[in-house]
């Protein structure tokens, strides 16, 4: 852990540079995987299926009656907890559609912009230690409250070939049909060109590892869309005297049991909280079961003490966290002065594991800074908005020697003409 | 010109493929100049200017004189149509704002997300021979909205050092004080990374030539937000027996314009249309100043004849055209069958020119068939939706068990704590 008190406005990039990494070995591999899926479809699938994931079905598909298999096994208690967070998470993402709002931005001219389905998407998730179904929830329920016409899911299998059975009965619940047990590069690769097996689709959601990360990135660059760069998960929280020192390290502590790369930041004005916290970690950390992970993650983390509000969050605004906890009483209030976080938690009783899971928000967040620039997940990010125009004649004769006069200043003389043959027509008309 | 009648499905990914250029010349190029800027900030910047556009100058920052100049230079004729454009730009991606919506997903829990303003912005505004004023606009204008932090604007001056003077008419009216004198990729370069006299920003928007757009995606791997990814402007036309030819000869020609490699597609279910537009091309064309440039683009262009409506529409979706016009008398009613483009166009009197300047959409839009998963740029584009949530002790109480269960079931017993520690909390205080 590293303690700071009051840091210079001058080093402040410098401390709270996310640990880089070299990633140019990955990138060799993953364009060798790109290029030879592209080429050679599910052969190439299949040979590093075999040769990472030591997977050696022939069938990619997961058959109807695994899915109901699988949803016979789910505890009655864990289908509970998902039909929770499911309700939680439909009706708020079901909160972010927008209405068509025809506006009549001069007489006779009427635009509006319609949210119409990404037809085609892919959604990864991980699989392997810890499979996440939270994440199929994040990506799914929005995936059909949009109307996507096909969705897919890519999830590696585990040694024996199986699919963890929550992620399976999840699947069947949103009815996906199409769930193929490919992970890594390679489920990038095809879900970005297609193979004979697996669909080629507009749009790629979901975490993974370094290898499915720096896929998802070149995929891009030809022309298949992201949800949005990814990095290591991260956690910022602002605490002052009225915070709750063993809350906040049992939520230093969910962000660091993700990953060794996991950063967490405390950030306070009240110079006691740092110690309080320290010695809550301690307690708990002990008992966790992902302790040494924890431990790691721990290591790279931050505690900063800044005797002036305004600072704190200037600093904090800097960091951009994935997710911020503000830890106080009145944390509404200085929520105002954020501007840069993906997903902020108010008050005592807001945890991060939370929104993890179960109270509505998206999980799927702008991680490594991007939180100045990206959105996390929503509704949107399953749509496009199509824009539409309708200009009636009348609004054409209204608009028509703006268009003309700065088509001329572009020296663009076929854009003017496609007004000035309109007006003429009209004008015959008359 | 290619004409095709009703060509078989499995035909249509080959006819509508957008021509490929091979970039890899291009990308080491930019690489170069991206790598040397991160380095040697300004200094390279200017190399690069002086290597690529020939200019010698010292000073890269318009002046406040130069911008009050250059209003008094710009005839008034052309600061009303900049009125009109500003003004209808305006209220119709001031229609865009979200109202915040708090949601109660389950009793005590609160959940929202409200539009936070993207601090840094970086806009690129081609010069050379079409200045593009109307593109300063589309991205001034809901930057301004948005309520962006730092707008700043690189435009490469000509050979004379100087910018067009309708550019900075329309950086003084939307109060943006700094416009760099900067083009290429260089400019790109300086504005992701930041420079001695140029602030690195968080997104980039704007088009510009190849080495632009390879620029810009080359540093949106790095961390730095684009509008989209781009290509060559694009327009597809519907056309049946209610069109009228001279009308669709115009607005192909309004595309035809813009560069060598633009692209123009026609689809009508109407067999005569496909001959009356020719002769009306022809009829058009010779009067145009930029007609050599047109011409080159018809002869890349397709008109396609199909029998069915239904399939016509079809083909229209899997080409995934920037702009759409539906030329017809039903426009509205058949644009319902349209999931794929980025604006579209109803009726015989929207021009596409209407909205590449002033009706009031954005004409900042997915090309090369990216408007199978993007949307064009509006005010979303220039802020973040932040989530929120505030869950009272009563909500935690409510949708702790559901957070346990999950969290056990992922294997994250940190996370099942976080929840945990705080039941434990409000049972002993009860």
């Amino acid at each position: 852990m590293k303690l700071y008190k009051n840091p210079a406005k001058e080093n402040w990039k410098e401390i709270l540079e996310r640990p880089s990494v070299n990633n140019e070995g990955i990138k060799k591999t993953v364009a060798g995987i790109l290029d030879d899926i592209k080429i050679n479809g599910d052969a190439a699938v299949k040979k590093y299926s075999k040769q990472f994931d030591g997977l050696e079905s022939d069938s990619m598909l997961v058959s109807a009656a695994e899915i109901e298999l699988a949803t016979t096994k789910v505890a009655e208690s864990l289908k509970e907890a998902i039909d929770v967070a499911y309700n939680n998470i439909k009706k708020f993402h079901e909160s972010q559609r927008e209405d068509i709002k025809k506006i009549e931005t001069s007489k006779g001219v009427f635009c509006w912009r319609k949210s119409v389905p990404i037809q085609n998407v892919g959604l990864y998730i991980p699989g392997g230690t810890a499979p996440l179904l939270s994440t199929l929830l994040m990506l799914g329920v929005p995936a059909n409250l949009a109307g996507c016409h096909n969705i897919i899911i890519c999830t590696p299998a585990d040694k024996s070939d199986s699919i963890n059975d929550a992620i399976l009965y999840i699947a069947g619940m949103l009815n996906i049909k199409y769930v193929y047990k490919i992970g890594g590069a390679q489920a990038i690769g095809a879900m970005a060109f297609g193979t004979e097996t697996i669909p080629k689709v507009d749009k790629i959601f979901g975490p993974g590892n370094r290898y499915v990360t720096t896929a998802k990135q070149m995929v891009q660059t030809e022309g298949t869309a992201i949800d949005m760069p990814a990095g290591p998960s991260e956690l910022a929280v602002f605490a002052d005297h009225t915070s709750n020192p063993a809350f906040i390290a049992a939520d230093l502590l969910s962000q660091a049991e993700h990953g060794a790369d996991s950063q967490v930041l405390l950030v306070t004005t009240y110079a006691p909280m740092m110690e309080k916290v320290q010695i809550a970690l301690e307690e708990q950390l002990h008992a966790l079961p992902r302790k040494d992970i924890a431990t790691a993650a721990l290591s790279n983390s931050m505690f900063i003490e800044m005797d002036k509000l305004e600072e704190a969050f200037n600093l904090l605004n800097e960091y951009a966290a994935e997710h911020l906890i503000i830890a106080t009483d009145d944390a509404e209030v200085l929520s105002e002065k954020v501007f840069n976080a993906g997903s902020i938690f108010l008050g005592h009783y807001s945890p991060e594991s939370a929104g993890d899971y179960a109270s509505g928000t998206n999980h799927t967040l702008p991680t490594n800074g991007f939180a100045k620039a990206y959105s996390g997940v929503s509704l949107d990010s399953f749509v496009k908005k199509i824009t539409f125009q309708n200009i009636q004649p009348a609004g054409l004769q209204n608009l028509g020697k703006a268009v003309e006069i700065l088509a001329a200043a572009e020296g663009l003389q076929a854009h003017k003409n496609a007004v000035s043959i309109r007006l003429e027509t009209l004008k015959n008309e008359q």
